[in-house]
């Protein structure tokens, strides 16, 4: 490869399917782990070096992932030349800043000037602002103007995520200048599938994919072969949004633009799988009010996001307590009353929290709006009510059997009620945040909760006095 | 473009940053929607097509999906030579299959033929054996061959996904031979990333990504400029492993291989991102026991999967009933034990479920494994310390002043003990499922209430008891 001016291209790395390292589902070996833990602990660098020194980077970051704060320390200093960029972009961010906190300001401008603007990026925006400070002051003007400007940007905007490294062309070159153009250029990024054609005020006017380039003869123009209509990307586009289109028009890459229209970076697909993954997986630790949810957070902030949403449910079980207590007297008459009327709240609870999730994962994905709203409230409406009257039948048997036929309707009949109310509120909660412009997945359940619990034992404990089985 | 053999490529389409029928967030606006049900209600052909022409073949799958199933049928009726297989390829599982359901299988059979290999498996995998063979009768022999090839391989597996499409070379070859090749060649996939270079018995020794090819001088030996070391994905792999090695391995495409070796399809990443997205938000509905949660899940299968799970939680409901009824006598001294237990078990429960979330997601993520269980264990145990502490603070004050010091004492304790069970729960259950082999998401939540609504009554009622402040 010595008359070839790749030497640009990312070493060979190896992914060994069956690698002793790595178990069936790819996750590093216990035993492994243990092995590296144990040269540590014995200061055998060497060893240390040989253990880890076969894996790819992504294995890397995923051992240092695995292994408790001390032990990553001495693994970073026993494997200083095998943490290459590759394993510091591919660290979970706690863990990366973990260890950057600890390293001089120089030595992190050093990483950095070696990572793609995105990773650069990421690598020092969760910084504080004088540590960001002092690293910027170390890095090469050129470097430390791009990260300047990328970090103005929102955070999870586009201009954040993308690549200021693309290759961009004049629109009267052929398909054979362009591949001279390639074989000469030493500035080009790594990794590029395709070409930018761009106007003298660099608008992108087109997009050629490679495989295209490659199937022309050299005497076409570009103008020819390119795909003049693109999706562009504001550069103050948040991720979410960035994700979606990825997902939608199966981009591999796309051009960002700025406010003006000129062509400023380049996302690909590969750095938003991450993005689109997160956004996927976030509503289940958002439903839940667990926060970033990431095993690797900070205990203090792990703590700071769960306790507030166990104090906001604290409010509203204190409303579904007030509740009960309004009809103290009707349980000290009957004190099957208590012993049954959670099975309504908690089975109207789950109905609940199944019709939200469906819902947020289809606002989620951009499946509901006001187009279809109506739809799918009336088709939640059936399920609840298919639901409701098979759990009524059940309980209702059963609670007539072994307490009263009376007792049995009652309860049948409250769990009709609360199932279609959760039903209901299972849709309409995140939708109405949804139309406020919130995320349904942050605030929802503990509405939704509020609702099915109260409305659990209000109509259990309502038609209980109600039907003259107790008195109030 | 007439003297290029570039006819295979998709036409160009477009994507209007700011089109009149998309709003802000990509999604079609419903006056649009609106325009093109009042077309359909008319019976305006012209109208209808002329609305929908200017629109992307995934925006079109998109209206398909906001309309009703009547309407779906006459706009399908309507806009017939807008019907591409990329609307197709990107409609909804569920829409499509009912879509196709009414279509006559040789028509059926036209659309599969036009649409990818991995595309057209999508079209037909969900249809009933006696209609999937009267469509692969109608198939010419050779797409018939590879679409039942593809068929039997499992379900959610890499075979089901691949494409059949890709190219592969000789290497012997130069850089300049592959680009002659790939000039004269008239069966290339419409879309390819990289070139695999494989031996004479068609196993793959490297791949080339375009680029690299691209800034090669044309005498170059292939071999030169291949990476040998490649991530090769089994054929009969699970598209969730499929899914986290392109995230984990950054992947824009890779080869696909049989038991013995041999190159026989390809994956690429816009056909993981849907996987990524799906496997990633598949969580959030299978811890709500929502099953596969789509909103255009048939009704009946919505039911079945929800009153399954809704009757699963009400055996858990019953087991905390039989607590509560245990302590009957104790409620009859005190009703306030029934106003405030179910505060208890509901703060257990939303704790339980924020450790579950986390747990469950990190080990989607490949992120806890058996080397570090222990000391998310730990993590989480200190957590709950906290969260139990600060909650049982409020709720023991707020108690004290309301009913009694005693009483404030007992709901704290009971407080402090559910937490941390909750906590305990919330990793030990998912982890456990794990090391049996099953899906942490799908069973978890189940055992994790019925634990925390127990333990919640029990460490309440029970303390109540233990403390004299009421006689069992």
């Amino acid at each position: 490869m010595a008359d070839t001016d790749l030497q640009e291209r990312e070493e060979p790395v190896e992914v060994r399917e069956s690698g002793a390292e790595l178990d069936e589902e790819n996750r590093l070996k216990p035993d492994f782990v243990d092995d590296v833990r144990s040269s540590l602990e014995e200061g055998d660098t060497g060893r240390t070096y040989e253990l880890v020194e076969p894996l790819h980077p992504a294995d890397i970051a995923d051992l240092f992932e695995l292994l408790d704060r001390d032990e990553r320390r001495h693994l970073a200093a026993a494997i200083t030349d095998l943490m290459s960029s590759e394993v510091i972009a591919e660290l979970n961010d706690y863990v990366r800043e973990d260890m950057v906190e600890d390293l001089a300001p120089g030595a992190v401008a050093d990483i950095a000037g070696q990572l793609d603007t995105d990773d650069a990026v990421q690598l020092i925006e969760d910084l504080d602002e004088p540590h960001q400070r002092s690293i910027l002051a170390e890095l090469d003007p050129e470097n430390r103007a791009v990260i300047t400007a990328a970090l103005a940007f929102p955070e999870e905007s586009a201009g954040r995520l993308m690549q200021r490294e693309l290759v961009a062309v004049p629109e009267h070159l052929t398909v054979g200048d362009l591949i001279d153009y390639l074989r000469q250029a030493d500035d080009l990024p790594t990794e590029f599938w395709e070409v930018f054609v761009v106007d003298a005020r660099f608008h992108p006017i087109g997009t050629c994919q490679l495989s295209w380039i490659m199937r022309t003869p050299r005497h076409v123009a570009l103008t020819d072969v390119m795909k003049r209509d693109q999706t562009l990307i504001p550069v103050d586009m948040d991720q979410e949004e960035v994700a979606l289109r990825f997902q939608k028009y199966a981009l591999i890459s796309a051009a960002v633009t700025d406010e003006s229209g000129r062509l400023v970076g380049q996302l690909t697909v590969d750095d938003i799988v991450h993005i689109i993954s997160e956004e996927a997986g976030e509503d289940t630790l958002l439903l839940s009010g667990a926060g970033e949810g990431d095993i690797n957070e900070p205990l203090r902030d792990a703590y700071s996001a769960r306790v507030r949403w166990l104090i906001a449910n604290l409010g509203t079980a204190v409303v579904a307590s007030a509740i009960i207590a309004a009809f103290g007297a009707a349980i000290e008459q009957l004190v099957a009353l208590a012993v049954l009327m959670p099975i309504v709240a908690s089975i109207g609870g789950n109905a609940g929290t199944q019709t939200m999730a469906v819902t947020v994962r289809a606002i989620a994905m951009n499946q509901l709006t006001r187009s279809n709203t109506r739809r799918i409230l009336w088709r939640e409406l059936r399920v609840a009510l298919m639901n409701g009257a098979t759990i009524a039948v059940l309980i209702g048997l059963a609670v007539g059997a072994i307490f009263s036929p009376a007792l049995g309707g009652v309860i049948a009949a409250a769990m009709v009620v609360n199932i279609i109310i959760s039903g209901m509120a299972g849709v309409l909660v995140p939708v109405a945040f949804d139309r406020m412009n919130q995320d349904p997945a942050v605030a929802s359940s503990v509405f939704v909760t509020m609702i099915t619990d109260s409305m659990g034992f209000f109509a259990f404990l309502g038609l209980a006095v109600a039907s003259g089985l107790v008195n109030a």
